[in-house]
């Protein structure tokens, strides 16, 4: 069977365990049960879409290679997909999906068990799973010490390796040439179903022969819904005079790079261009802000500092880490976030500002910080897009 | 401003409320917290894509309308498509955000504290919700009764109105169209990638004048690729001699229709011949199965003992309910579900056979139970689609 394994090599995936590994160390934790899908993906290669049903990685200190113990069904794509040997794999029966008593996590649970790994301490990523699966845990594993290590994964990832900057900066290069499509595409009289269809079409086809490898969600809000950030696109025309707001990502291996436009038709409102002009404004303050030691809040409090001497404000974070998965729930750019920046990583710089019901306003770029400054991932032109 | 609302009338969803009221006397729940996604669209209308920070409808025996607490970002998308009046819908700060002690479940328990539904009784997604979430719930309404409501309006949902059929129908006619489009697509020595962006490009532009409102995902599991189900497309060609898995669903207003099937470039080998006519025939046997009074179980054993009878065996379920959000975690087509069909419950008869690792096969159709049998909504030919 010819395999096509994920982009990164082996000694990547065992550098990012070795992380992991450290961190365990430090909380005491003989076994970590990993079972956020996106650090699934970092851990591993896997980017299928099983994340639906119950599956973790289970990480020792012992073993070079995790255990990904899955679902029967998917149990393919992860030797397809992951870096481990294939022994690694464990698939788990069928009939645990919509099972009356039991899911997946028993499975889970019983190699623990059996591996004798139930004698130590285990993490878990407590805090982002269900109560019946923290419980099904604490009942099925009475007298082991279990540790919470809620985005103990999550915060590792923060930090890109140059490898991982390789791939976001591919997926910039289709996120940038989806919102050049996009100029090409909005018209009055299209609706925005067709615009959005060719929009798409470049995000899939991707870029340098390199295709996306995922359609992340799009989101098209226009007149009368600039007001909006997260809706789908709707049944409508576009029209003149309209304005339209669109947020995309290109993916590369599960990797993002998100970015946000504004496209007018016709002149844009004196509102919007004078929105833009202090929002661009903004922007530069804020990408001048970024370098080591300074914080996430620095970043953010220049953008604010900027738009509120003129007259504007925003009352949402100014961005997010950004890499597998779009939003990484770790630091955001926002006041009072003293995560400390550090050479690659990578961040959403997010400044859609929704300022009323009727009316927003959306620019935004992915950068990675540098060992000195900033290098911005994304590089579309800083404008409204004009056409007619 | 002018206001798009979702595709059903306010009656529509004042129905499904009155289900819903009904359940909640049944456990004696005096509010209801709904912050299943899925369960907010079928009780609001509202699809827009949030549901990655908190947010739940309150539904209460007093009022006809559900009050809508959400992250104030998304509260002007919660304004265009819901069905309430918009005093109901209530906008929590973005402070709340990636806070480092508070989440908007807060801002859902401070509205329950100030309604005075603190008193009663109040019930819980409970299962479904995180560690985090539940525990905040104990410990900031200490004193309150709460009852678990998992998968209550879930099940509610099984069953769809006339309506709601109907945008089931309309996305079943998108999903066919994509099938068809895949044929003349597929093509060897044409990107997996490419042809994706043409099937993508059917499922959101629609038919008949209806575009689809959302585009799920779609798994393209091409040859050495046919024994997985969930991957995503690779970054391969299509090639001559190859076999090609697609699942897909088209979307109408939140409302999927999946279909699969399967395709092979140049003549199919024997096995996979044969393996298709038994497969068919266990479709027709389950078809055939389908009318009120009939479990799930029975539906599934149908197809499972016809092909048991020519030698071929599927360990995976036979389907699930489907309307919102493509599976609905209730019902499902497998050995030993005793959910007695009723008319307009709708499934996706789920066929796929992922045999061995290299060697899968897909079939399904998307149907309705109807007051004396079955009433099949997609309508793709049931073949092997060859391509040259």
């Amino acid at each position: 069977m010819a395999i096509i394994k994920g982009p990164f090599p082996r000694n990547e995936y065992l550098r990012r365990l070795l992380l992991v590994k450290s961190e365990m160390a430090r909380r005491e934790v003989d076994a970590l049960v990993v079972s956020d899908q996106h650090n699934i993906t970092y851990l591993s290669g896997y980017t299928a879409r099983s994340a639906y049903v119950p599956q973790a990685l289970v990480v020792t200190a012992k073993e070079d290679e995790p255990v990904f113990i899955l679902r029967r069904m998917d149990a393919p794509a992860a030797m397809h997909q992951c870096f481990m040997g294939r022994e690694k794999i464990i698939a788990y029966p069928e009939l645990l999906i919509a099972h009356q008593d039991k899911d997946g996590y028993d499975a889970v649970i019983d190699y623990l068990q059996a591996a004798g790994l139930a004698q130590g301490s285990i993490g878990l990523e407590q805090y982002d799973l269900s109560t019946l699966t923290v419980e099904k845990f604490r009942r099925r594993l009475e007298g082991t010490r279990i540790v919470d290590c809620t985005k103990a994964v999550t915060w590792i990832r923060l930090v890109k390796s140059e490898l991982e900057i390789e791939v976001m900066r591919e997926a910039a290069a289709i996120s940038d040439a989806a919102i050049a499509r996009a100029a090409e595409v909005i018209r009055p009289g299209t609706r925005e179903a067709d615009a959005f269809a060719e929009i798409a079409s470049v995000l899939i086809r991707g870029v340098n022969g390199k295709p996306g490898t995922r359609l992340e969600a799009i989101a098209i809000c226009a007149t009368p819904r600039t007001g909006t950030c997260h809706i789908p696109w709707s049944e409508d025309i576009f029209r003149e005079g309209s304005q339209v707001n669109i947020e995309l990502a290109g993916s590369r291996h599960g990797y993002c790079a998100a970015l946000m436009r504004t496209y007018s038709i016709g002149a844009p409102s004196g509102r919007l261009r004078r929105v833009h002009d202090v929002q661009v404004e903004g922007l530069d303050a804020a990408l001048s802000a970024v370098r080591p030691g300074a914080t996430c809040s620095d970043v953010a409090n220049a953008f604010y500092l900027t738009i509120e001497k003129r007259g504007l404000s925003k009352e949402s974070r100014c961005g997010y880490a950004q890499g597998i998965g779009w939003t990484e729930p770790t630091a955001s750019l926002r006041d009072g976030d003293v995560t400390v920046l550090q050479p690659n990583m990578t961040f959403h710089l997010m400044l859609g500002n929704w300022i009323d019901e009727e009316f927003g306003y959306v620019i935004s770029e992915t950068f990675r910080v540098t060992t000195t400054g900033v290098d911005v991932l994304t590089s579309a032109p800083r404008q409204i897009f004009q056409v007619w």
